[in-house]
């Protein structure tokens, strides 16, 4: 784990302090940390800038000293090139688009480029693609819903590229900078919408269990309930992966309950197409049968029939905020803020009606 | 314009010639190109690396020169990084990310990395971007829908960096290398589909009057009803700018002729998801009252309802296409093929139906 304070110093203009004693809430220079470990300065110098020819061990020492100390460079060893980073888990139908529009809108305003990589639907980057990556010495990483592990994060920090997670799936590490979405209010919204028009048997349709996201959509959509004094049914609630064909699969099986629900709210936009599927196959309307409510807000459905009703992610201003605080930390200023959430909001279109008892 | 064999000589290991005269068929060396020019060598080692000390009037003799005879490179003044850029003129749907996904998978399995840009709805590059580009040294460029001005490629060949031009709005220009998709046969399949399920009124929807895809999916329309010994009405054909809105708009006209449609083949599927839409406000069912075929299959419209009839445009293959190229020139090899042109397929799901009279 990187301590907090210490890890987003980048700091390279600041004044030497070589020698000196290290204060505990003083990263370690170069020189300290080559004292502690006892080994050359050159052999620090190695290790923090990824080169290969370092033991195991003595790699291992020096990279646990600077996850406990941090590490502040007096300069960059290696220049880094003008290029931020950018790692999806997979690209796949637009939510990678909207994210890049953002990235590269703040990118483009510096001069800086945009390098996009696909890490082939892993949670956590492969160690192979982290190596290549740092080869390229970007001025900064920004991974999408997927983090790096703490030994990576670790490398990350040796060699002074700053990283911050978007959307992340799981908790992106005590202290790493990270950019989400309202997710919980969003929930809510969404479930407080269908509750005023009056539904009350209201399922809904999670993301996968590791995602954060889909946890605070799932605990906004109890809220709402709760709020209104609507008992929750385990029953109305199913496990799903962001998946379009999990809408269809689930409509099938909520549709046959004893008492079905009359509404859904779906995690994401392609869940929500799913139930309109699963719907169709059962010879129900949207939404004069069964309201269906979204998540993301995604361009291609605001063209489905019926136009989907669905809770706006400002996914573009993500990844736009993403690569400002990417530049700012590349710039060695710290961070306003740590943990960004952008607001969400419900965008009602025609895929939800009235209850009709 | 480039002349056509010089141009794609990207040959950095070949003997030197230095101080042999230039034979007709072979393009000069800097110090042949100084010669010429009766300028110094770091003269035009200064143009060709786009460096900006050099009065406006030498580089513009020494980029003729280079125009006329080729350029020739003993090896790369400048070497070129591991990147391989790609720009779009705009990043939106799902387009980007299909062919953005072949590029990667290519440039991965050889450890390169895919910079993005958007050009901002331009066909061609802002020359700002162009310099931007250039300072970045990438191994080579893949334009979208878009291609760089004869000038603009006078500045990429002088530099030795290669350029592929994918899906060709315009004429690529004499000799660029293209990857593009089977436009005409795509619009003759899905025309004939259309005549085989007995329909005669068949309007089409096209793209842009500049874009060079837009213009064999007409061809192609056009040659299915010739086949057919259907006349063409020019009523029925209505021109289109590849948006959704074009759908919308479009069949709204349409469907108010004193002899309307029982079926339109839209140039992509924003386009025929459009035509739903238009059809839905008239109360028309698709397919029972109105055939729509798409162009492109995109992800997102497989999950239309009703499910689109498309033709398939292979976009992933066509990005891997593109960025194979690009590797092989920036290699130094010569393609075995300067435009390639993938095929495309007729992919048949619920929005047609037979003709009913």
């Amino acid at each position: 784990m990187i301590p907090d304070r210490k890890s987003h110093r980048y700091t390279p203009n600041m004044a030497s302090t070589e020698g000196a004693s290290a204060s505990p809430s003083q990263p370690l220079t170069l020189t300290q940390l080559a004292g502690l470990a006892g080994v050359s300065t050159a052999t620090v110098s190695k290790v923090v800038n990824g080169r290969s020819e370092v033991g195991p061990e003595t790699r291992a020492l020096v990279e646990k000293l600077i996850a406990e100390h941090g590490y502040r460079r007096q300069r960059r060893q290696i220049r880094p090139t003008n290029v931020i980073e950018v790692a999806f888990h997979a690209l796949a139908g637009e939510y990678p688009v909207e994210i890049v529009k953002g990235v590269q809108r703040v990118a483009h305003a510096k001069n800086m480029s945009v390098v996009i990589s696909e890490l082939g639907d892993r949670h956590t980057p492969p160690d192979r693609w982290i190596m290549a990556m740092l080869s390229r010495r970007p001025a900064g990483l920004i991974t999408v819903f997927s983090g790096p592990t703490d030994n990576q994060r670790v490398r990350l920090a040796t060699q002074g590229i700053p990283l911050v997670v978007l959307d992340p799936a799981g908790n992106p590490g005590f202290g790493v900078p990270s950019v989400g979405a309202a997710n919980w209010s969003g929930g809510l919204e969404a479930t407080r919408h269908l509750l005023d028009l009056g539904h009350r048997r209201i399922a809904m349709i999670t993301g996968p269990e590791f995602a954060l996201s889909s946890r605070a959509r799932l605990d906004g959509y109890r809220a709402a309930l709760d709020g209104a004094g609507v008992q929750i049914d385990p029953d109305l609630i199913c496990q799903g992966e962001f998946q379009i064909q999990d809408g269809v699969i689930h409509t099938r099986r909520l549709m046959k309950l004893p008492e079905p629900p009359t509404a859904i709210f779906a995690s994401n936009d392609g869940q929500a197409i799913g139930v309109y599927h699963g719907a169709r196959e059962l010879g129900l309307r949207v939404p004069d049968d069964l309201s269906v409510v979204g998540f993301d807000d995604m361009p291609a459905w605001r063209w489905a029939i019926p136009p989907l009703t669905t809770v706006h992610q400002p996914l573009t201003e993500m990844g736009a905020t993403a690569a400002a605080m990417v530049i700012t930390m590349a710039g060695g200023e710290p961070l306003q803020q740590k943990r960004v959430e952008l607001s969400t909001e419900l965008v009602v279109r025609e895929s939800t009606a009235a209850y009709r008892g």
